[in-house]
């Protein structure tokens, strides 16, 4: 039966293929496909987890045997009985056993993927109370889970090439695979960059989720937000995603098929017309020149950069450094420094914009943490974060001043609000410099920039504009905080408004006030990326933009239609509108 | 031994009594002390809900029995066994029952204290596979608790009178008691409003959590965000509260108490002086007249209010009526009006501004939605909730326009951001007038007024300026939006400034626009009650202040001493400046 699931169009393009199914955990996981060579390695490590969880619930029965602790509470060991018996179920592990062999998981996707089957179970028992047991399940698959981390394989998948070329067949079906899951977890979302999948569907997230960036950023259709997704899509459905509408639909007739067939296809005539300006320089009519800066994610997005001819990176994020280790252990400082200086000499003499890690609100270092603060993107993350452990910070320091000696780099810093934060960033980096200096390392110079990301620093921008030598403006964040809307809660996306008159004097006043001052100033957030902006970032003064590499061709197809002393007047009347949008439409 | 712990001043003054633990459960239970007569029914509740709840435990094992899940599942049906193995352990039943009986505690809080002290021992487990089998006890218990509360007696408790005489004797002591917890519910915190404690401490919270707010409206001590006090305070240890220097001191030695005693009688005396400006008019040295309102959460709270003297009512919640309810059903619409009308007759002609429901974020229906949204501040709260349950919105503004014929009646919308939602309200309020005027309900006129707390708002307030009779600017949540902390995470609350530059920018342009376009503006935030801040929103141009009512007093005597036309020059300099803080001091 065809239904249709509506969502937010978050990555435009059109994807067709089969439904794979990722279940969630509590734990972060990967999940990635094997090749048939390693199913026998994969159930060894199943094996030997469960055998160790089997010895360490024994042994902590004899130990109960042993204390007072029995006499107090015999029903514990006829609890422990209950867990074993759930090791041991028969059911349980041919299930998991039948995703490694057959569908090619890896051992933890196999595990999650079967406890997902049987809390389906649980969840159709009418009775609450029976309801609620999976609770023991879930347990016992975390167990599993951490026991396997302990002696887990390296995070990334073999089989999928770096170059992103499709890894067809390993997978056991040579039709295209679509994902779809809940919500997608911060590890995933790295380790899907280079996976198979032609497009995602999550039941969860907005706009600028973490979800839908990293869809725009692999150029793959997604839709967010499609609400049961996970529930109603049954493994291996066909279905097609349709990233310019937000729809999902599920086992198309043959006519629909056809219809986005073509679709497909005029997609990709549009986007070889854009290759065609990849080397034209971004001039506008009126022969202002624009920067193009790319947003990259790790070392090896240099290429996709300079594949679309940036003139630099922007934004490096380096969180992919401190998410999904297995280890636990936060990068050291020749971690570090290797992973910087790749992208710096990747850039060929362009300069690098690194950020200091932004950790915290949707990107944990792993996910249980999530549960500790009840608004993380109000709490502790970024440069909140980095100043409240000193040693980590200078760690990062340290490698980016190392870096800094083979190439053009520049410091951002995320989440700033307060002067006090900024002098004790720049004490810390007079630290790392004088740690250097003690051991006689080589260190390059550095340009600071700020991130205007929250409404009380672009209020107080007066405050910070003479300690830094740029600023970026971190759209997304801004929003979220100028209009009290998380940006990946569903039930308030329709409030989510880069247009909103407040958003706009926020981002215009800086721009100007920037500019004023002689300070270089950059958007850096989606609002960069959305061609249907660029006129009117352009009518505020901007003259540079950072983005993903996949959105500057769009883009600069704008930058080459403008004149910029045209859209000065127009940009002024927006934002003084009641109703930017509308004019937005002219 | 003597120890002390470090936490945030929240509620001025010194409290010296014996501790009592309050024990967080994932049920939002009411606690209360009980009269000793109460002691049978207390028991006789707690013994009805075991075998109700051991009686549906064994009809899910019969049901097991009869189908195919059992096949399925053996594990089961063993499980189940441990439960009901819980159910019975006389250990637990003893420790539950000696919280009734020797303490007197109500049935809820006597569960969950046993709980606590069960769940300790399994903490102290060494090994941590048995430590997480606590959560078969807390499934228990909340399963009792549930039971419980279909048959729950009132809330509010019996023992402690309506005017706040201390019901010393029916807790079994007479000691003093200092409340000490990990934090409070929303529940709690109505609860103890009439309660025997004379201070708080709590683990967590900052200084406008909702412990802080409603300590400071009861004007009690309260320390919160002492780490670790829940758990190294012991039951019935003498504690100080230190509510000036933010420190809890546990076991005090003799040479201690007497200072802290001293200490305490100081504050009386400083208490009666206060006193004594009760009926002299708030009206500064150069003969301006400043409006000193009262924040209310409940009609009774009109008493208090008149008792300072307040001129009327700038912000009366109405969130009591919507929390706590064992019934989990919304107020209808007399129940409603009977609150209102309450309040707008206690206040006798004086005008009363009721806010519609700001439900969310931290005062969530019940405690277990939390979970739902990984950031309830930006997420679906106050209006943006009314807007989406529109009859449950219409119910309110139909009981607040029938409370208006009994007197004057403003009413306040919270969280506004969007012209569209005022455009929303504006409809819903037509249509409630219709729906009364198709019954010929008697209604009367309303103000309308607008909460100024997203920055949104604040920077937009162009947009709304003619839509509303008023506006009041809350302080708490537009610190929090602007600068991105969260005011109840402890983590970040050194990085919670009402003085920061942008926060007094957003304040200072909204006072000043409302007063050029003649529209009233009141400060409603925790910044109105705070004598510090008293001087500089007069230089600012406010008159009119919203606070609880406590606080009005020691704001009239600041009023008393001022002379705005030397204030305003002064004030304009802080505002301006890079340390507002500095000038403050000055």
């Amino acid at each position: 039966m065809t239904f249709s699931i509506h969502g937010q169009a978050v990555s435009r393009g059109i994807a067709i293929g089969r439904a794979v199914l990722v279940a969630s955990s509590r734990i972060d996981v990967a999940h990635y496909f094997i090749g048939p060579e390693q199913v026998r390695e994969e159930l060894r490590r199943l094996r030997q987890a469960r055998d160790a969880v089997i010895a360490e619930i024994e042994q902590v029965q004899r130990g109960l045997q042993e204390t007072a602790s029995m006499e107090a509470h015999p029903e514990l060991t006829a609890l422990l009985d209950v867990h074993l018996m759930l090791l041991q179920d028969v059911q349980l592990q041919e299930g998991v056993t039948h995703f490694v062999q057959e569908r090619h998981y890896n051992a933890e996707w196999a595990l999650t993927s079967q406890l997902e089957l049987v809390a389906k179970q649980f969840d159709e028992m009418e009775d609450p109370y029976l309801r609620e047991r999976k609770a023991d399940l879930e347990q016992i698959t975390e167990r599993l889970l951490r026991s396997m981390s302990g002696a887990a394989p390296a995070i990334m998948a073999p089989t999928s090439s770096q170059e992103g070329e499709r890894a067809k067949g390993s997978h056991g079906t040579e039709d295209p695979l679509v994902l779809v899951a809940h919500d997608l977890s911060p590890a995933d979302t790295l380790q899907f960059k280079r996976s198979v999948f032609v497009g995602f569907a999550t039941d969860v997230g907005g706009k600028t989720s973490h979800t839908a960036i990293v869809a725009r950023s692999m150029d793959i259709p997604a839709v967010v937000g499609a609400r049961g997704a996970s529930q109603l899509v049954r493994q291996d459905d066909w279905v097609v995603i349709d990233g310019d509408a937000g729809v999902l639909i599920v086992n198309p007739s043959d006519i629909v098929l056809a219809e986005y067939g073509f679709k497909q296809r005029q997609g990709e005539v549009e986007r070889q017309r854009l290759a065609r300006i990849k080397n034209t320089p971004a001039v506008t009519l009126d022969g202002e020149r624009i920067e193009l800066l790319a947003n990259i994610e790790q070392p090896s997005d240099t290429l996709p950069a300079l594949a679309v001819s940036a003139v630099g990176v922007g934004l490096f994020r380096t969180e992919f450094l401190f998410m999904g280790r297995p280890s636990g252990k936060l990068p050291d400082e020749d971690e570090q420094y290797a992973a910087y200086c790749a992208a710096v000499e990747g850039m060929h003499g362009l300069p690098v914009t690194i950020r200091s890690v932004d950790i915290g609100a949707d990107k944990p270092l792993n996910r249980s943490s999530r549960d500790e603060h009840l608004n993380p993107a109000l709490g502790l993350r970024a440069i909140r974060w980095s100043l409240s452990e000193p040693a980590m910070f200078l760690t990062q320091l340290r490698a980016v001043l190392r870096a800094a000696a083979h190439g053009k780099v520049n410091l951002l810093i995320p989440m700033l609000a307060h002067l006090r934060e900024v002098q004790q960033v720049k004490a810390l980096l007079a630290k790392a410099r004088e740690q250097l200096d003690a051991r006689a390392a080589v260190y390059g110079p550095l340009r600071l920039g700020a991130m205007i990301e929250i409404p009380a620093a672009a209020l107080a921008l007066r405050l910070f504009l003479k300690h830094f030598d740029f600023f970026s403006i971190g759209t997304n964040d801004l929003i979220q905080y100028t209009l009290a809307i998380d940006r990946v809660d569903e039930s308030v996306t329709h409030l989510y408004d880069p247009l909103h008159p407040a958003v706009l004097q926020l981002v215009a006043t800086t721009i100007a006030d920037c500019r004023a001052q002689g300070k270089a100033v950059s958007v850096c957030g989606e609002m960069a990326g959305d061609p249907s902006m660029t006129r009117l970032l352009l009518g505020l003064g901007l003259r540079s933009f950072s983005m993903h590499p996949s959105q500057i061709l769009a883009v600069k197809q704008q930058i080459l239609r403008a004149d910029t002393r045209k859209l000065r007047a127009w940009a002024q009347q927006v934002i003084e509108s009641e109703d930017p949008a509308a004019l937005m439409a002219n």
